[in-house]
Formats: structure tokens, C-alpha cells, sequence
């Protein structure tokens, strides 16, 4: 891996060509295939042992413990996914038999999803490993059939390198063409953007910022053949504090808040950002728990001294708005490259009066909003579409007497948590991770769980297609035994 | 309904709101009022008897009994979608249950689709029923939970304002929100951008020409919010004649080819407009059978002048092509406003020097293009990536020993037709409309078949929320008895 050699144009169609030969083959293979792939790629990236955790930590500084839970995790989900591959529910297979004696006669149809072609997968800065070179996205792209091209992230690079060697290793030894994956070093915009335009991309996965992502996307929209992008471009999480759980347990809650805010030093798209509640003595109790848990925080460093400055930065613009006061800050001294846990306070009219205030900060800082009526609450809710959480602190009685703050949350979210935090994000089916736009680009797909894979294939109808040339997954025999919809019936067994 | 009146900026402006604040409200009603709504619309339209029929015929000039038929179709399309959204699988549902005793407690996860928002329809002028106000998008968003603003087709406003009402008759019925349907008429681009533009619009189906709607789709990407957009714009459908199959029964073929070419006069979106073959004896033979059916075919009203002046120029442009001299064209006169079915031919190596005689020419058109090899067709099959459907007349050894070709056909397009031909779109959930660019926007989703309700859902997951507040499609009771993926196993049980 040369980075110098491999940041030209020429090195981009390169790996996009050997992508694209490698796609037609990749799709063809059974599935059981993929799945031995990706199931060596987490082997050869458990072989790796300390050295990879070593360099990750020292391009992150992220804590060693977090790092090789992060790795288990990565290791995860590659199986995992892998698992779902293999029971094929993700095919969506239908089949509708025919009727030759109808007049006309009624064709036999048969569907499933096939693969996209090459994918384009750029990495986060906070997931080295299970939003990086062998992440979420690109785990979705292989077990979908498709090959992969990794921008690697520049705040990781060697990282990236060991991690992108572990998936080269596992492609040798699974006897898969080269092309299955690439891996492209580049710090500017200029790599992402030719690997975005290059025509043998199909697909693109992205995970970091509203900026970053929003550009790819609009690159891939200009195309001559636009591409569909799946960017997760994070959200400011916001909690609404309802009356009867925040005067029943408020403190409990304001110390896991405070935990959630300050995990990982904030540096997660699930940390909560926003803070909702009503005016009263109860959000009195609450904010002042908040603030003796935040002010005893020790800083911590960030990912980088890019990420540190901007959280720097944005912090003291928030503190500079007229409306907006200090609650608490971190007693601990801070030095260079640290953050320093943050929550500052406004106003319910101060918030919604500045939109830039509902803008997320990436670190250790939340903001809490102070309303003056259940009104005032909604306004904030409908000021705030496009999460990728929204989280009730709230009993059963408070959802019920919020019906309407309950309805535009809903609407302007993709999950909804109720007495827990956003942070955590569980690795499960039921899981989504993405929502409506700016969360992510394509609200009908999620980046964490199985259903991932659907954001990289697209159906194909077999018409009166002859039977033994047929899929397995499409025969009649059900070799595969994968669920399908057959006549409108959801079925494992084989059409008779 | 005032033609005149809502065309302006104003009226757009209302009906989007109103569609927004039905939205509000449809969204949270059982999928059960769905149905009955669906079933209503159905209902109504049935009931407008012959003047429906009458108004249509004079509009699109399609004969009487083809319009009966696709009244039917429009009428099966409202109910078995309907009955699909009551099924439920288009739902998506999964949950995973947690477990508090795992550290960290494993939280619970429910996960279903959601509606979209108020969806923005484009009909087509050649189904004046099936794709157009009460047709296939509008039927797919009632049933995702999404109101619907059609814009009529200035082609068939009439029909359009009658269906129109039959739906708000509907609706009113069902004591549904006004809002829940609009209808606007405008001739030019304005109007249609306005709707796409909107703010309150959050999809938008469309079908017709790649020129409307990539215009319609790069607006959509454009918007300080872009909303997805599936739009259908058809595409020249080639069928590959493989030797063994030519040789066979290559006469046999030329009359269903020739009769599906001129079909509802030439005017489907799957109509065949490319037939590609090996140059030879057996060529020949099929060559002068669609020339003896091509030349005794009528010619036929057009749906509009203006499709009959582009038809004929376009017609005029590819015969005016050096390469490219005339097959076939029918011998009966033909008056303004009429087709005139023609066939051209033209060599592979003189095909693959003109991109644009790949391009679609609306209407009863075909070319046949003649190769000299296998390597010949393949280039041409390279060459025409992105249709709605792809045909192969072949025997399975014909198949089998074109795996090149086979695979590459397969890659390109959305639906894969055996021995038959592509126009005829058969109504099940087995179907797949649509295909890869430019054929459609988005190949990850498709126009007929009730997995078309897709479009415009976007998944939201609920972590640990009180389970008598969840939907009823994901309480563990099940009431509705919808399929549902419990810890990774598909069942319609209960959970205990």
C-alpha cells in the first residue's frame, strides 16, 4: 500500500475497473461464498491482534478498552450480517406461478434482489473500525454481493491500511478476485469526489459529517447516471423531559444524561445535543444534577486536533449568542487537543429564535432548552425534523397527555427512545439508524442491522424463465430453503 | 374542480398544505380505514359507468374495449394493493426483545414502516386509468399512509377531473380529511415544478419520458431537502434472438414480435424497440415474417398530435441514418395524427457507431439489428444498460452456452423475459417495473406490484416503549396478524 502512488486519478480507475471485473464475477458466486468472505475477513482482522488496537489507538486516542470492544463489535457485525446473507430474507424472494390456461395466459414471475455493482465506502473518524475499511457499510456491500472501494479516512490511515490488508488476505484465501476491494488513500475532497463520479460506481455508503455528506451526495446526483447515496450525516439527538417522569426521577435521569452526553467524549452521532423541558422547579432539580455531574467530568482528548479546535470553536459561538447562558462546564483543566464537557441553557423563544442553535456540535456539549409551555415544546419538536433519535424521558400517563408532541416527534425521527438514551446504538434487525433528511440522505434505509444490505440491490423479475437455469433461491425446490412469498404466502417450503 | 383557478403558485400552495395536514392525521388512522378508503375509490370509479369510458376515449383516442380492460386493471390494482397493505408485509416489521439482565441491558427494539409524507404523482398520457390520478403511484401512497397530489395530464384532463372526483367522493365517504387528495391542472413545466419544489412535498412518482423526468428528478435533488423520486421513463425493451430458438421456431416469434411492437399502437413503456440477432438463413426467415406482418398492420390514432409529429420525425431521423435502411412499413395510408408501424434494420457494427438509435421512439417502431457474432451482441447488450426488460428467445442449450451475454442482459435490466414478450405487465407482487438507470431513478424500487408501497415508507424503530402505546403491529399480542421478524424468525404468532 503506497499512499503516494495510489492519491492519482489513474490509481481511482484503477480500482474501480478491477472493482467492476470483480462485480461480475462476486455476483454470480452462491452465497455461501460471501459468507465464508466475510467470515474470514473477521478472522484475519482478529489476527491482528494488539498491533491494530496499538495504531488505532494512536491515531485516535481513543481508549484502548473502547477500541477492542469497537473491534468485537466490527467482528460482529461482519458475521452477523453474513448470517442474515445466508438465511436470504434481505432477497425479498417472490414467486407468482403461472397459469398457461388463462386467456392470456398468466406468466410465471419470479424476483429477487440482485446486486447494484461496486460500492464506494468512506469511513468515520469515531468508528475506526465498525464504521470504517471493514464497517457497517461495507460488511451491507459484500453480503449484497457487491464489491468495495474504501476512501480511507485521513485521521486513521494506517489503521485503515492494516485493516484493508486483513479483508486482502481473506479475499486470497477464499480464492476471490482482487478487485473485491480497494482501498484509496487522499486527504482533500478531490479522491471522494472521482470516486463518487467514476461511472463503474453503483453505489456509495458514507458516515461523518452534514457537509461531507451532503457534497458526495450532490456529485452523485450530477452524474450522468445519478447513483444512490446512503449518507448518515448525524443529528443533535434531542431529549424531551415530560412533566410526571421529570418530577418523579429527574436526577436519576440527568445523571444518565450526563453520561450519554460525555461517552466516548461526545464523540458519537447518537449524543444528545438537545435538551427539552418545561420550566418549573422539577427541570430546576434536574438541571442542577446535570450540572454537578458535568462540572466533575474530566476533559478528554479528541479524535483529532481538527475535531477539538471546531468543538472549541463551536461551544464559545453557542456561549456568544445574547439568549444563551452558561450551566455548567467542566472544572478540570484542559489542554490542547481536550474537550471540555459544555451544557449551556436558553430560553424556549431563545432557542427557537436561533436556528444555528439546533445545529449539531460534535463533542461533550449539549444545550438545554427551557420552555415556557407544551406549545412552546412543539414548536421546538417541529423546528427539530430530521434526527436520527429523538428520546422521551416520560411515564406512560406523559405520552399519553402529549399526544401531539408524541405525533411530530415520531414524525421527524427514526427511532424513538423512551427513559434511556440515544447513545448505544444496539446491533439488532429491529435496529434503524438513519432518518429523515438532514439524519441521512434516504430516510427508506438504515446503516446499522441487516436491513442495511437493501440499500445495495435492486430486484429482478425472472419472466417464464426455464426452471433448472433459474437461481436456486427462485426454484422450486427451495434448495436454499430461504423465505419467499410464494402466491401471496410467506413459506420456507418448496412449490410442489 | 376549476381548471383556470388552480393553476396558480396559490392553489399549489393549498393543496400541498391540506395534503400536510391530512397527512397529520391519516397517518395515525388503522391501515383498516386504508383499505376501505382504497376499496371506496374502487368503488367510485366503477360507478362513473360509461362516461368514464366516453370522456377517455375522446381524450386518448385508445379504443373502447382496451379502456374497459384497463379500468378493470386500475379497479384490481386500488383492492389488491389494499389488501396488501392489510397484509402487511410491506410493513417491514421486526422486533427484537430485549434482555435486562445482560450488561449492558439489551434494549427492546420494534421496528416497522412509516409513511413518508404527501406524495406528488405524474400520470401517464397512455394509461389514462392505471398510470395516472387513481392509478398504480396514487394507489401504492394510500396505501404507505401518504396523501396524494396528482397533477393532471394535459393530455386527458377531463378523464382526470372525473377520477379526481370519484377519489374525493371517496374520501368524503370514508370521512377522510379533504386534504388527503388534490388535483391540478397546468400545461407547462411550472406547474409541476412548483409541486416538486415544495416543502410539504415529501416523494414524488412519475411516468412518462427520460426528459420530464430526470428534469422533475434533478429538481427534487436540488431542493434544500431532496425527497426521493421514482420516476419510470421507459426504454427500448430489446429482445435477443439466440440461434437455436431462431432456428427452431424464429417464425413463430416474428408474429408475437410483431404483434406486440404494434400493440395499443406502439405506446408502452414495454414496448420492443430493438431486436438484435445473428446475421444468417435463419435471421432472414424471421426477418421477412416481421416484415409480412408490418406491412399489413393498420395504421392507428396516436394518443395526442403532438406524440404522432414526434413518432414520425423520429422515425424519419433513424431511416435518414447512413447505416440504416427500412425493413418494413405498413402499406395502408395513414392520416394525420395517425402511426405508421415501420421497421428498420441496420448492422451491429452500424447500431453500435449510432448511441442514438438505442434511444426510445415512442410508438410502433422497431429496429432489428443484425450481427456478426456473439462478441457482436454482447457489445450490444453492453451498450443498452438500464431497461425495464430484457427478452431472450432461446432454448435452454441457447442459454446456457450465451452465460456471457445471459449474464450481462441479466445486469442491465429490471425484469428478464423467456420465450415470450416484454408489453403485457402482469399485476402481482412477483413483478418488477422499473430497472437501472435510465430506465428508472431508483432500480431499488419498482411502479407495479404491491411491493411498490416501498416507495414511500421510510422505517422508525421505538427502543423500550410502553407497550400499550407501541402500534398494534408491533404489540407482542400481534393483534393484526401481520407477518412479523421476531429475534430473527419470521412468524405471525404472538409473543408470549
Amino acid at each position: 500500500m503506497n499512499p503516494e502512488s495510489i492519491k492519482m486519478p489513474e490509481a481511482i480507475h484503477f480500482a474501480m475497473e478491477a472493482a467492476w471485473s470483480a462485480y461480475l464475477q462476486y455476483r454470480l458466486l452462491p452465497r455461501h461464498r460471501r459468507v465464508e468472505f466475510m467470515y474470514a475477513i473477521a478472522h484475519e482482522i482478529e489476527a491482528l491482534g494488539d498491533e491494530l488496537i496499538a495504531t488505532a489507538h494512536s491515531e485516535t486516542h481513543l481508549p484502548v478498552a473502547r477500541l477492542i470492544g469497537e473491534r468485537a463489535r466490527t467482528c460482529f457485525q461482519l458475521r452477523s450480517y453474513a448470517d442474515a446473507c445466508l438465511q436470504g430474507d434481505w432477497l425479498d424472494a417472490r414467486i407468482d406461478t403461472g397459469d398457461p390456461l388463462r386467456s392470456p395466459p398468466k406468466p410465471d414471475l419470479r424476483k429477487m434482489n440482485v446486486p447494484l455493482g461496486p460500492v464506494v465506502v468512506f469511513g468515520a473518524s469515531n468508528f475506526p473500525f465498525a464504521y470504517s475499511t471493514a464497517g457497517g457499510d461495507t460488511a451491507c456491500a459484500f453480503a449484497a454481493g457487491c464489491p468495495v472501494v474504501v476512501k480511507a479516512h485521513p485521521a486513521h490511515p494506517q489503521t485503515s491500511d492494516l485493516v484493508a490488508a486483513a479483508i486482502l488476505s481473506a479475499a486470497k484465501k477464499c480464492n476471490l478476485p482482487e478487485g473485491i476491494f480497494g482501498h484509496v488513500h487522499g486527504d482533500g475532497h478531490e479522491t471522494g469526489a472521482l470516486l463518487v463520479q467514476h461511472p463503474r460506481t453503483k453505489a456509495v455508503g458514507f458516515t461523518g459529517s452534514f457537509r461531507g455528506g451532503k457534497a458526495l451526495y450532490d456529485l452523485a446526483q450530477a452524474r450522468p447516471e445519478p447513483i444512490p447515496v446512503f449518507a448518515e450525516m448525524g443529528s443533535v439527538n434531542p431529549i424531551y423531559l415530560l412533566p410526571g417522569q421529570l418530577s418523579e426521577r429527574g436526577e436519576d435521569f440527568a445523571r444518565q444524561i450526563a453520561a450519554s452526553i460525555t461517552l466516548g467524549v461526545g464523540q458519537f452521532c447518537t449524543n444528545p445535543g438537545v435538551i427539552v423541558g418545561l420550566q418549573g422547579a422539577d427541570l430546576d432539580r434536574f438541571a442542577q444534577v446535570l450540572r454537578d455531574e458535568i462540572i466533575h467530568t474530566a476533559p478528554a482528548m479528541m479524535l483529532h486536533q481538527g475535531i477539538a479546535a471546531a468543538f472549541h470553536s463551536h461551544v464559545a459561538r453557542a456561549l456568544s449568542q445574547p439568549e444563551v447562558i452558561p450551566l455548567a462546564e467542566s472544572r478540570t483543566p484542559f489542554s490542547s487537543g481536550e474537550s471540555r464537557p459544555t451544557i449551556a441553557q436558553v430560553t424556549g423563544a431563545g432557542f427557537l429564535s436561533q436556528p444555528k442553535l439546533a445545529e449539531e456540535v460534535f463533542g461533550p456539549y449539549s444545550i438545554l432548552v427551557q420552555c415556557g409551555s407544551s406549545g412552546e415544546m412543539e414548536a421546538v419538536a417541529e423546528m427539530l425534523r430530521g434526527q436520527l433519535t429523538s428520546t422521551f424521558i416520560a411515564t406512560e400517563d406523559d405520552l399519553r397527555s402529549h399526544e401531539a408532541l408524541v405525533a411530530l416527534v415520531q414524525e421527524g425521527c427514526g427511532r424513538v427512545v423512551v427513559n434511556g438514551v440515544p447513545t448505544g446504538v444496539e446491533v439488532v434487525l429491529a435496529q434503524h439508524h438513519g432518518g429523515p433528511f438532514p439524519a441521512s440522505t434516504d430516510s427508506r434505509f438504515g446503516a446499522v442491522g441487516a436491513d442495511g444490505i437493501r440499500r445495495f440491490c435492486r430486484p429482478l423479475a425472472y419472466q417464464n424463465y426455464p426452471a433448472q437455469l433459474l437461481p436456486p433461491e427462485l426454484q422450486n425446490e427451495n434448495p436454499e430453503a430461504i423465505p419467499r412469498t410464494v402466491n401471496n404466502v410467506c413459506t420456507k417450503e418448496a412449490i410442489p
